[in-house]
């Protein structure tokens, strides 16, 4: 039961004129964290996947709950798993701490497509096996 | 039972590699759409409202369904409305459709809060009126 | 000696946590005034240009001078000139002022390029009509 | 005399309809450069000299050379010098490589400034002594 680590700092370009995370900056950032698993984790980049293979693995659903904001200079603590991996799409739970504090809590729902005809594609074996070894343990 | 309605074009800074608008996108233009509704509907600017009351309107959850991709050029009309409006909170529906295809459904829960306490407070009586006058249809 | 003009708002998600236009946000209006002008003034959307022809206008070389600070519920107005029109370039001077106070001025060179082989390309001597037809006065 | 050194990829959120870095986000990977420069060379984090002291360090002016495109996936390797300390302002030479090639070479012009006056400031003696210290060899 792996479960994937990633951290950034917020930066400047994040904060909005309160001085926290601007909530569309989050969904850049969930998107690093995706496109970071997929190359560290999977051994499958973005390069490859969109460029060369013309592939990729747009959201179908998201859903976000925000726990508590995020400051300038925070460290986030980024945790991936696959909850459920179907035959062309995953649903993800992404989570974000800073400082030990739950900051937001990520449900997506992965889609593999084929860029060209813009419909959906079987993982293949060896992205199905990766992903289901990043499966949270349902307890 | 009033529904307010905005429009903006998909531009070359929303586009990612696959020629498509990149989600994280989608959030700044959700937001820009609250902005607007806020200006235009509720006659209370972001301006006025975080630098000059220090208030804020941040999304407490926020779930989005996708229907279809956007390209570049698509003209994107956009609808806003109040599902439910809470002592210090709204649920808003916001659609967006291109060329009468719809491309995305959000479902968002807006809180006020006091950006120096960071805690929530009441909609003032004029706003909440305003916000009850853009109830969706039950139907 | 025609001017292009194009107006736009500073919005939330334009700003820092001073509460001024984040200055890379300045560059995504730069941007979309440029995408405007050659979508307005040449009748060349960025659509036409970059998905069906494959050409782009990427900037070879950008100064920007920034005059004073643009802060949330500003309402910037742009202007456009085009300096000199070369083979397969061109000098633009692009201006903002907010309530008639100079905010920036932008000098830079587009090149049109052939995306594929990604080497410039003479510009259409419609498209060269029309940028020398906005030419600054040199005054 | 030293070098700040910096290095990002070029993910997928830089990258526009023609799979290369939209010039825009290289602004933001400018100022992340130099506020990480800030965080680790000068020992000020833009939490503590934004938030906490209510300073600044916008740009006064910035030109840009783009000598090559970048690409999905290459990795930035960025330096920072210091040209010339001001009273109140620094000159930087900022340069990013990709695979030994040269990018874009940024000549900006930082001012530190009193974000409540909005005027220019001295720079602290140990911030002015760093700062010169990043001066880059004149030959």
């Amino acid at each position: 039961m792996a479960v994937f680590a990633h951290r950034n700092p917020v930066m400047f370009q994040h904060c909005d004129p309160a001085g926290i995370v601007f909530y569309p900056r989050y969904f850049e950032m969930i998107n690093a964290v995706v496109e970071t698993f997929f190359d560290q984790a999977v051994a499958w980049s973005f390069h490859q996947m969109h460029i060369v293979e013309r592939l990729g693995v747009p959201m179908g659903r998201i859903a976000v709950d925000f726990h508590a904001p995020s400051r300038l200079g925070d460290v986030l603590d980024w945790t991936l798993a696959v909850d459920r991996t179907g035959g062309a799409s995953a649903d993800m739970v992404i989570r974000a701490a800073g400082g030990g504090e739950a900051r937001l809590t990520v449900r997506g729902t992965l889609v593999l497509v084929d860029l060209d005809k813009m419909k959906s594609r079987r993982w293949p074996d060896r992205v199905r096996a990766v992903l289901e070894s990043y499966a949270e343990d349902a307890a």
